[in-house]
């Protein structure tokens, strides 16, 4: 039987979601829950792996399993052993052919900001500062540019190894309220750093740092400007996975 | 030169305010922040102590300093040495006469509510998790008879000392939006855990468990109804400081 949970996470402890030698990482976190709950070492599929730092609102997990527990028990059985930064939202039984990361359609990640002159303790645990509010029209045009389909090659960590760099955004949403700005990017899939880098490029516009044009040339031309930078991982939330 | 600090916290991580012999406090590393800033032992004083696990989003602090810092660097200079769960806000030169303590005339706390079936690792580190939504015009029927000089202490830690426990709550305000509910409650000052306690008394009369009626005699007989609880450290947020 094949289970499907959505897991939330505050990132901010763990040292991303993949399994890895040294740190503490989501996935070790949950499956030694699930060995804990089952007695059975069971490994688990997440819709992909977030990066040091970086929360998820909802994560997809799933996983096979045959013993006596029914499956939307496992929601409140695994939340009794995990601890206070990840939990489990949901749990359910899905189709066998279903497959967390291979069946997902789309992605959300949520960028979130806020405008100040100093850090504050309660609001920036989850949002990145900036010291100006932006211009949210330059903003909006600058997302403009960066939805559709592209050769994102600029808007990767540098030293990754992917070789197809083409991705698809669908939609940039950016919304902003009083002093907070999120930036809602969803696209088919994401290279390494990619939603950090659109938030850069996204800010450093609404700055006035740099022009759209400029932000279309290094699209065009697969060479990052060097005004568009990588944001904070603690500002960026995987929001939602579409099936 | 007598100087007021804004300062905000976020309470998870500190065994409350007030320096204690073991365990991190705010009071501590503000001062040892003090301390490596001007080189002397400046003592603090805050418009009072908050528990174990409180946040504060304005707690206000004051000390005397004759140094070549001016008082609105402090802010700049406090924030580069400061961890990131305590921050200070702003800083400003007040009058020798003025006390952060002394000089306080109200003060507000926020407790913050969410509803749900499961702890939310996003949403939970501020606020209270509760299983329903509490009705909002019980809720504001429960503060109108808490506000008001009353003699709290039914509202009230057992084991405290305080012998005068006459106290007045100025206004209770109560804020709904979706599933997060946020009490504000501005007082002349509190006992100790008396706003856990009457955010305890608003949730049991919201989610039907006492009636009004049952909390006004708790007041009138000095004697704690067994269902209001003590609410959790984590919602409760000293929000402000009016002087």
């Amino acid at each position: 039987m094949r289970i499907l949970l959505t897991v939330s996470y505050d990132g901010t402890d763990f040292c991303g979601y993949q399994v890895q030698p040294n740190g503490r990482t989501v996935e070790e976190v949950l499956e030694k829950a699930l060995f804990d709950l089952t007695g059975c070492q069971i490994k688990t599929t997440a819709s992909g792996r977030t990066d040091s730092g970086v929360h998820a609102l909802q994560q997809k997990v799933h996983f096979d399993y045959d013993g006596s527990i029914p499956p939307e028990k496992f929601t409140l059985a695994l939340n009794s052993i995990l601890p206070s930064d990840v939990k489990v939202i949901n749990s359910k039984r899905v189709a066998q052919s279903f497959n967390a990361r291979y069946s997902a359609k789309k992605k959300t990640y949520r960028y979130s900001l806020y405008v100040g002159e100093f850090e504050q303790p309660l609001v920036g645990r989850y949002k990145t500062l900036i010291p100006k509010t932006p211009d949210l029209n330059l903003m909006k045009a600058c997302a403009k540019v960066i939805e559709g389909t592209h050769d994102f090659k600029a808007f990767m960590a540098s030293g990754s190894s992917v070789k197809d760099t083409v991705r698809t955004v669908y939609k940039i949403k950016t919304v902003k309220k009083g002093k907070f700005i999120d930036i809602y990017v969803t696209g088919s899939g994401f290279l390494y750093n990619m939603v950090r880098i659109i938030a850069g490029a996204m800010v450093a516009v609404g700055e006035g740092k740099i022009t759209v044009e400029e932000v279309q040339k290094t699209l065009d031309d697969g060479v990052r400007a060097i005004k568009i930078k990588t944001m904070p991982a603690k500002g960026l939330t995987l929001y939602s996975v579409i099936y």
